[in-house]
């Protein structure tokens, strides 16, 4: 009898070919299947379940994945086993072990994603691979004010990249937030919904950062979703910029 | 007539060798060479003058350099090209046309250094680069009763690498103080004296923890002076938690 574990990471993804595995690449998900695998002593290489995908540069502060394990060992042994084993980059925030029935992808709820934006003219050094940088002015009030259009189902087809092969666009989303951290220079969004397209987060901050630029009208939103046409969403913010901050699951409340 | 500027720089020293020019590798000094090269449009380089070294892995918040050009230009224009020039990990802060007789090095009369340690079990996979991580419990009352044995004119023979080649040990600390960051688990330090030797900063910060930890008594400091003895400081905080905040020149106050 195996049994599951729930395990919740944070990488840093400056290093990484995005999560997913792909031959001859570092990523996030061989980098972990390396090290459950050497745990299981087993010559079977084992496979890990992701929450799902982050592209390359993307981070993550609680992504999520299971596995099944041939043998059960406390949950605090295997986090501090895992981290042992792992690069400096990913790091382990906690071990549960879950029944069989769960599943990090198709028992998620939801999902909340950070995004930082640096301000000021040049790019800090020490946020290149952290943050957006965006240098132009940016009047927060009327990102404020496009933020509640955001809120509720719609339909997404404006801000989901050209690759997707999803064809339901329509996505519900519960909470966008945005404050500024003046010390920093920086302004950070919050989005927490049901799901987000391909690269759905990182359309939609670009778009917000034209509204707060006024190089858009500040409900331009309303008007893309009518439309259904990326091409007039146009610019994607760095993936640098983007965190995966919690994946949801049943019993766990926003 | 050639024209003299200081330049202050800030660069995230992780992806570098140091700053001092090495065969081979990539050096702050090598690409600051180049950057300022290129702008002279000469066929032979401009040689740049740093404050001092910083070594692989150490940061810079306030690094300062000086070079000769051909022609004047304004210092806004100068900050810009040269920031269009240099690697993102670089960036210059200020440029100010000065008089033939500044230099970066000689000129200098003190220095100031940040040291950011991360707490914690495990390292933080976004401060790997950023800060030194001590996972033992720190009592930092300890360290604040050690501090002021630091401030003043001190032989430093315990304290200094075996690679320096000064002779003379005896340096000035204006000011050494810590502070604890408790949202991210960071105590920081700063020291700010008249010079600093080979590895000093780290020596001392290594101490200040095993103080800290209680591995050694909190008044240790002022015997370790009296041994002038390497062996018994024994330990040297990590480059990554080191940062150059500042070189002061005559005219400005610490």
């Amino acid at each position: 009898m195996s049994v599951r574990y729930k395990i919740t990471v944070a990488y840093d993804g400056a290093a990484f070919a995005g999560f997913q595995r792909q031959p001859n690449q570092r990523t996030v998900e061989s980098v972990l299947e390396k090290a459950v695998t050497i745990m299981s002593k087993s010559d079977v290489p084992v496979r890990i379940y992701g929450s799902g995908r982050t592209d390359a540069g993307v981070h993550a502060l609680g992504q999520v994945f299971h596995f099944d394990f041939m043998h059960e060992i406390p949950e605090m042994s295997m986090l501090r086993a895992l981290n042992s084993l792992l690069p400096l980059d990913v790091q382990v925030k906690k071990a549960e072990l879950v029944s069989d029935d769960f599943h990090s992808r198709y028992s998620t709820h939801g999902k909340r994603y950070m995004y930082r934006v640096s301000q000021g003219e040049f790019t800090d050094p020490f946020k290149r691979f952290y943050t957006g940088h965006y240098k132009y002015k940016i009047d927060i009030a009327k990102i404020e004010e496009a933020l509640p259009d955001l809120v509720g189902e719609h339909d997404f087809s404006s801000f989901v990249a050209a690759g997707s092969q999803v064809t339901n666009h329509v996505r519900t989303i519960y909470e966008a937030t945005v404050r500024e951290d003046k010390e920093n220079h920086e302004i950070i969004f919050e989005f927490y919904g049901n799901g987000f397209l391909y690269n759905m987060v990182r359309i939609l901050v670009a778009t917000l950062l034209e509204i707060g630029n006024g190089r858009r009208p500040v409900h331009d939103i309303l008007r893309l979703y009518e439309v259904k046409d990326r091409q007039q969403a146009r610019e994607t913010a760095p993936a640098s910029g983007l965190y995966l901050k919690k994946v949801y699951y049943p019993d766990e409340l926003g």
